[in-house]
């Protein structure tokens, strides 16, 4: 009789230990080297025992992380009132933000376009990685006229969502007024930014929000980990 | 003095006459054959004077079609009323549409329940692809109730389009309830479809449209070209 092969056996009782809810969506797999521990064998062959995991999409692993249980995509509407926060405690998880980079400079001159000020105009400039439940959703990129908004910086610093620092600095309300999407893939940069393989797809989002009168308030570019998120659009906007 | 090589000075002559508008976006440029005895050169210096221009996105090659002049991308409307051909020609290109299957079958569960029939119900099935120019900007599955429209197939052959076809049906008018977007990677099928490499990102978009009561009239499914579309979104929808 054939003997099953020992990394066959662990796709399985991993499988099923999953299966059973033993661990649950996003969950954190034990170390390679733990699980050679508990099972026994060298790391190689734990390593091919996560192989039909991975390749079924039941497991994924993120770079330098380790291996997660993999989750469905999350929905994310998009209305005329874009709010990452919101949207993500509707969808049940826990968002949170990463600023990578908080910076004051000239308007590039699409931004200043998309912004209506002048070209070499003051923004601010915020860059970072939305997450749900610690995992990247989107990298983005938002510009605010500096005129408009002199300590924006000051208050993302102290609050949690760019919507409270806009309301800190006297915006009480915006609304999205345009949107252009299109599909793109994770360049290096990126990707290291989601955690996602390079060359994984992406959804890339340009959006312009305004105030009550209609003035541009914010230039933002977001991008989204395409296995991770599904943009949501209805009737109702 | 170096001597420019020859692919070089093939690079440059041919970026010279793109950009002096001797060939225009989304012009075929003579074959391989043609460029060599034209340059008095063998394949292999032409593929490599096209190298330059592929890479910088001036050019694209299409398996099997030849090299194009890249066009813009083709801004594609998402409001409540999508429609493809009224869409390219706002954006100034010929619309066209490339019907490769149709079909009567049992609806999958899915279908069912987004058309809310009963699984195994019949739906027609209409799969094509969605031109630009003679460029492929999509491919598309769309499903439909075959109780409602029984003549649908029918029409189809003798419509343009898929709007003539149900106002053909009796559906004068049907707007979008629902759209969900996200972004993957072309799959060989699909690659071949759209003309495009394998691995390419693709915007995938599944949506219902509804009749004037909400009832569904079609379930669609559509794999915009990344590199080809940008689909917008207005706050007015």
């Amino acid at each position: 009789m054939a003997r099953t092969p020992l990394w066959r056996s662990i796709a399985h009782t991993l499988g099923a230990e999953i299966a059973a809810g033993l661990y649950r969506p996003g969950d954190k797999l034990p170390t390679e080297a733990a699980l050679a521990a508990r099972f026994g064998v060298n790391r190689h062959t734990v390593r091919q025992g996560l192989g039909p995991l991975i390749e079924a999409g039941t497991l994924h692993a993120r770079r330098g992380a380790g291996v997660f249980v993999a989750t469905s995509p999350t929905d994310y509407a998009l209305g005329r009132r874009v709010r990452f926060h919101q949207n993500i405690r509707d969808s049940g998880r826990a968002p949170s933000r990463r600023i990578s980079r908080l910076e004051s400079r000239p308007a590039s001159g699409g931004e200043a376009q998309a912004l209506r000020i002048a070209p070499g105009d003051m923004v601010h400039v915020i860059e970072g990685v939305s997450l749900a439940d610690g995992q990247p959703l989107a990298a983005f990129q938002s510009v605010f006229p500096a005129t408009r908004f002199p300590e924006l910086l000051a208050a993302m610093a102290a609050q949690h969502s760019v919507t409270e620092a806009l309301a800190a600095c006297g915006l009480a309300d915006y609304t999205r007024a345009e949107t252009r999407l299109t599909a793109k893939l994770a360049d290096p940069v990126l990707a290291l930014a989601l955690q996602v393989q390079e060359g994984s797809p992406v959804l890339r989002s340009v959006a312009v929000n305004v105030d009550g009168a209609g003035v541009p308030v914010e230039y933002g570019t977001t991008w989204f980990a395409g296995d991770r998120v599904i943009l949501t659009l209805n009737a109702e906007g």
